[in-house]
Parts: C-alpha cells; sequence; structure tokens
C-alpha cells in the first residue's frame, strides 16, 4: 500500500493511498494513535470515494466518534480506468431497458457481478488499514446504500469483522440468499417513494437479512432525497454497536 | 378540573387530576413556569394511564426536554368504572375470534367505536390542561401505540394543536380513511414479527398516512418487544418538532 501524506483540516486527517490497483482515502482523527473502529463506506453508482455524501458522513464519524473510515473506488468509477466487461454489460442492460425491459432485476444482476471483484478487495483494503498504527484491529462497521447496498449485502456477508452494517436504496433480487447468512445489527434505508427500486423489493431485503437485530427506517421520497437525520441515527447505531 | 397536590421526584412533578368523568396525570418540570410544549400520550389495552412504560417515556419529555406530558385513562380501563357497552362488545368479539374470525378487523371497529368519545374527551384534556400557567398554549405532539394508535389516529387526524405525533402497533383496517387526512410529521413504530397486528395491515397505515414528513421504524420482534432504543429516538423526533 503507498499511503500519500495527510492534509488536515476541522481535526479530521485524509490519506489517499493506492492498494495495487485500487485507489482510496482513509479519514482518521489528527493526531489519531492506537487501535480505533473502522467504518468502511461504498459509494454510490457514478460516484466515488470522495463523493460529497461519502465525505460529508466520513468526516462526522472521525469526528464524533473517533473512528477511522475508508473508501475506495468501485471499479470503473473515480479514479480507476474504464472496465471494458463492465461497460460492455452496462450497455447492453440500457438497451434492454430501451426495449421494454425491467431495470431491476437487471441492475441486481450487474451488481452481483462487481461484487465478485469488490469482496476480495474490499477484504484486501481492512487487511492494509487495519495495519496501519493509527487504525488497527478494532471493530469494523460498514455504511453503503444503493450500489453501495447491492455490493455491500455480499461483502457483510462473507467478512467477519464487520460487526454492524448500515445498508438501503437496494432491493432484493440478486441478494436475498446473501442477505440471509448476515447476522450482524443492520440499519436499513428505504425511501417509501423510490422511483429505482420497487417498494416490496426494498421491503423483501429488508425482510431477507439474517440479523437478529434489524432495523428498518423508511422514509417519504425518491431515491436520492433521504432525509438529513438519518445521519444522526447512523451515528448512534454504529456508537452503540462499535463503541 | 379538580387538580392534587403534586408530588416530585428527581425533578419531575406529578399532579393527579379529575375533569369531568376523566381521571388525569400531568408531569411537568419541577418549578416550572410559563408556557411549554405538551405531549399527550394514549396507553394500551388493557393498561392504563399510569403504565409504567407511558411513566418512563412521560418522565424523559419532562426531564430531557421541559415538556408537560399528560395521560387520561380511557374509557373502561384505570381508575374509570366498567362500560358495560364496551364490554358487552368486547365479550361477544372474543366469542367471534374463539369462533374462527379474523381478530384484526373487530380490534379495529372497537377501537373505532371508542374513539367517538376519546377524541372530544382528549380534547376537552387540551383545554384544561392548557389553561394551567406553567403548561399554556404551546406545541402539542401526541405519543401513541397499539390501542393509543387505534385512537391517536382519529385524535390526530382532528386536534389542529397537535403538530407532530408517535404512532404504530396499529393497522390500516379502520383508520386508513382518517390517517390520510393527518398532515403533521409522524414517527411510525412497527414490529417486523407483530403477531396482533399483521405486517401488511401496519404498512397500509403507514402508507396511508397523509403527512409529507413520515418515517416508519420497523424492529424485529413481536408486539411487545418494541426496543429501548426507540425511546431515544423518539425524544429527537419530539425535539426536531416541538422544540
Amino acid at each position: 500500500m503507498r499511503v500519500n501524506p495527510a492534509t488536515s483540516s476541522d481535526g479530521v486527517s485524509e490519506q489517499l493511498f493506492t492498494l495495487g490497483e485500487i485507489p482510496g482515502v482513509l479519514w482518521t482523527p489528527d493526531g489519531a494513535a492506537g487501535t480505533r473502529a473502522l467504518v468502511l463506506m461504498g459509494h454510490g453508482g457514478g460516484q466515488h470515494k470522495k463523493a460529497p455524501d461519502i465525505v460529508d458522513r466520513a468526516r462526522r464519524f472521525v469526528a464524533e466518534c473517533g473512528y477511522a473510515v475508508v473508501a475506495v473506488d468501485v471499479p470503473g468509477h473515480g479514479d480507476r480506468p474504464t472496465d471494458e466487461r463492465y461497460d460492455r454489460i452496462a450497455t447492453e442492460n440500457q438497451a434492454r431497458v430501451a426495449a421494454g425491459a425491467e431495470p431491476a432485476p437487471l441492475i441486481a444482476g450487474f451488481q452481483a457481478l462487481v461484487a465478485r471483484q469488490t469482496v476480495p478487495e474490499w477484504q484486501a483494503v481492512l487487511d492494509a488499514v487495519q495495519g496501519l498504527p493509527h487504525v488497527g484491529a478494532g471493530p469494523v462497521g460498514y455504511w453503503g446504500v444503493s450500489l453501495g447496498c447491492g455490493l455491500g449485502v455480499p461483502f457483510v456477508a462473507a467478512e467477519p469483522r464487520v460487526r454492524a452494517a448500515v445498508l438501503g436504496l437496494g432491493g432484493a433480487l440478486a441478494t436475498a440468499e446473501v442477505a440471509a447468512r448476515i447476522t450482524v445489527p443492520v440499519e436499513f434505508l428505504l425511501q417509501w417513494d423510490d422511483e429505482r427500486v420497487p417498494r416490496a423489493q426494498g421491503l423483501a431485503l429488508f425482510d431477507a437479512l439474517g440479523s437478529a437485530e434489524k432495523t428498518l427506517h423508511a422514509n417519504t421520497g425518491g431515491h436520492g432525497e433521504m432525509p438529513a437525520f438519518e445521519l444522526d441515527s447512523t451515528l448512534r447505531f454504529f456508537a452503540r454497536h462499535l463503541g
């Protein structure tokens, strides 16, 4: 892992890094020393590791909870090169939708394909970041909605270091069987009028989660209209489960 | 209204009162003077105005937010006499359920009947309590689940002083049309494995609410197993909307 020098503002240090081909960013409290909880954040489709909503949440997790937060670019996103195979499939899917196909199963199938690559990538990122002395091997949380949910469900199911997860804005089509293997506490975010994820599919994904403790937060509004107070709730959820 | 002398513990004053035939209890901060927000709480079926979960919530609303809180006995509950008409209907309903009838429509019909009495009773309670100098005519919130939801939906729909409501553990059978007239922010609590309210009916009631801002909180577990952290969320919800 190659780690760039830190920049700092308002008590939060930010370090860009690359791990093999994966560009990432790590946020920690200024002057952090020793082991702490780590939150891995998965960004949305067409977004990247430093999208404004990722940065806003990351800075609050660091400033208010003292956590480390890491985000990396999904293949084909941010500072990563175009992936011809994924691009070809995405183009084919767009053509199918234009011809009248339902988008949800196509999106779910595509996310399941990409997850085969991102699950081991994100596990390698955890290995590397937890090897840093100011992060260490503390409890791990996961936060990701939309694409970050489609890729997050298989990641959380596969990775025993994850102790709690915030997921949402995703449906059950490709992930219900995988979701049943998740047993850690989950806060699941759903937009009641989501124009991209049918309501019944979002409810079915929440239902499919194997966790004994899971909470659904459903709010009025469309896919991109999650209310700001849900971030306050996320902070309290992680504080309960990651310390 | 006849108001008994206050007793006090941990900074919270409690005053029993009667308004006509209605026995009630008012909690306020010790030494309160002047206008403040008022939360009216509706208790559950078979419970009463000082049931432990009502008292616990009321004391936190007073101690942490400085609100006044009022709860009264529903007809046939607590310190009120047995109501022969309600008792007869309840006995008939029990016989129908024993003979194989679905309980949910019977419960909903019964609650709609009782609400014809409790809506004007609770409006009179607001009038009287807001006339006290240490309560005054501030913003009003409503909290009620189960029976407190069945009676609360028509009350919140009818009473313009209510600015925000916590409802839940109830279904849409008798109340969907009334719920559509509610326009204030609502936090709606649903137990995902509720053995008394079918999940689809709880979701339908949330869907029916006319509020532009409404949030569904669904948790694993049965009717009586709402997690303790939902009270923390309720406090923040009222703080956002009642100040």
